[in-house]
């Protein structure tokens, strides 16, 4: 069965439902009842797909060398500070039995952790003092380049998904497999974009929720203002896109609804590396443990991702994801909170 | 009188005082009371001191000849929706009578507006495909090259001030012969940062509110990342900054506070000319109009200031902030309100 079948139980069409109610735009499913309280159920289980890597990363601040890295990993270590979180991703023979026990003490699932003959991916990569773009010195795919996600019951049951950055093909391959998934989420590249646009596109298709950044948008909608390639990818099909602009925020654009977030202002940012996949594990964390898809809901999953974002980029591989809890993450979404929500009060 | 000595009227102190009333961060001086109703006297006057100039704008999506520009122009034309203004400027014989009567069919008073022997000043750029910089092709200051601006007893009375980019020296000869101005706000630009750091920095410190772009302020500042540099900036004796991202908002920082404001997502950006003057109008202009300057004020000041930018940037020359209305600037304030608040619920 595909997400696609089950849409009427995701973001858009929740969102639809709560309109048709007379609930107002940012009125919700059940919203009002909930909110505020804890949630009335156990935080939903997140299945994601993706790398887990060997990092080493220079920036103008220090450096780190064959580091826990990856999108698996980044997501895995934010989002389960939220939700339990299964992991399915490829390492080699050489990958470290501490980092497999840095993920177990989190919580997080590591039955779709294969280990395959040959080594783990390595990525090497520097960032200039902007800190803006990052420039990949060498990529070695290793056992990732053959990597085929293989899923248990287990993992087809998973209501949430994150399809972190892959070769699409596999992202539709593992969309098919889900069983009833709530909430889809992908991220993608400018590497898959350039090569298989159309694959990426059908995966925009079918999620609930399509991560990008904002080159990464404006290429695949072939537009140079980042609103009108928003607005073209949901002419395209999406159902909802979240832009991430990296230290100036995200922006969430689905056709009934667009909130923006600016990024938590961070002033040790020393590795950017990694900060998109925390930021979804925020948001899609904080959607697992709240059960919830209204617009409120979605608000504060931005806030959360937002975060989460902000943490990891504070030092290299994921060493602040770690080292956070729950108190400090609620204080970040609090100051985000105080930052940018105003009372309207009559402009004239 | 100085600015400085009056400064238990302004905006930081007043802060502090609301901090020391025990009503909290997000407190304001007397702002509950005040809150969402009608401003209780009339708005203040604003006093602009800047360029008035003819410009001349290429970019990707057309071009004007000789059109209305200037700071104190894009300034007025925003700042006029909320209260009423006084323009400080210089025009030479060749200035067209009809800009005049534009300006004064909005109620801008034009006394301060001195017409020189001479050619108006004249600006001629492009922007490329990204609209991020300005490339100026060339510059003709002509009568504005002698600027003095010459302030009689109505301006120095005005409450409200701001310093639109011109030599610092002028700035803080301007600032001296105020009379008991409740908010100053200076702007300022990179080539005076290259060229009289110190004195730009002597503005910022006797001003409440300095209005800096982002590459501006780092550059002032010494810093590399935008946060430190904020920090660093209130280190030199800043009371208040608003760093403006073009496209990515704007950032609000004194001791006491930060605030966030996103661009508004403009779908038809056209010539982001006179955007940050056309901010610090809506901005300074709810103040004056507000009478208020407590946080709450504060944070709607920068949502109108959003507003206002967003508006300018859809046209060449000023001309949207002339066929805008209050219903269209009310609208968008309240749709950023939308986009950005969320109520906070337990994180955990």
């Amino acid at each position: 069965m595909s997400p696609r079948g089950d849409r009427d139980r995701g973001t858009g069409d929740a969102r639809k439902r709560a309109r048709a109610a007379g609930s107002g735009a940012r009125g919700g499913v059940g919203g009002d009842a909930r909110r505020g309280g804890k949630p009335s159920a156990a935080p939903g289980e997140i299945v994601v797909v993706g790398s887990v890597a060997l990092d080493s990363v220079r920036t103008p601040f220090g450096e780190s060398g064959e580091a826990l890295g990856g999108s698996a990993s980044y997501f895995s270590l934010s989002a389960c500070h939220f939700a339990p979180v299964r992991m399915v991703a490829v390492v080699g023979e050489d990958f470290p039995l501490a980092h497999r026990e840095t993920f177990k003490s989190r919580g997080v699932d590591l039955e779709g952790l294969e280990a395959a003959p040959g080594r783990t991916f390595r990525w090497r990569g520097e960032y200039d003092v902007e800190l803006g773009h990052a420039h990949t010195l060498e990529t070695q795919l290793n056992v990732f380049s053959d990597f085929h996600p293989r899923l248990d019951d287990r993992h087809r049951a998973c209501p949430f998904v994150f399809l972190a950055n892959i070769d699409p093909e596999l992202q539709l391959e593992v969309l098919g497999q889900m069983r009833r998934p709530r909430l889809t989420v992908s991220d993608t590249m400018n590497y898959w974009i350039a090569r298989k646009p159309d694959r990426v596109l059908e995966v925009l298709r079918r999620v609930d929720v399509a991560l990008l950044n904002e080159e990464e948008a404006k290429s695949l909608a072939g537009e140079t203002q980042l609103v009108r390639a928003a607005d073209r990818l949901l002419d395209q099909g999406a159902s909802a896109v979240i832009v991430k602009k990296g230290e100036h925020g995200a922006l969430y654009r689905s056709r009934e609804e667009r909130f923006i977030t600016p990024a938590y202002p961070v002033e040790t940012l020393t590795d950017p590396t990694g900060a998109g996949d925390s930021f979804a594990g925020g948001f899609i964390g904080w959607l697992a443990r709240s059960g919830r898809d209204d617009g409120h809901a979605l608000r504060q999953a931005l806030a959360c991702g937002t975060a989460m974002a902000s943490l990891a980029i504070e030092d290299f591989s994921p060493q602040r994801l770690l080292e956070t809890d729950r108190e400090e993450i609620a204080r970040r979404v609090g100051l985000l909170h105080h930052m940018v929500s105003f009372e309207l009060e009559p402009v004239f």
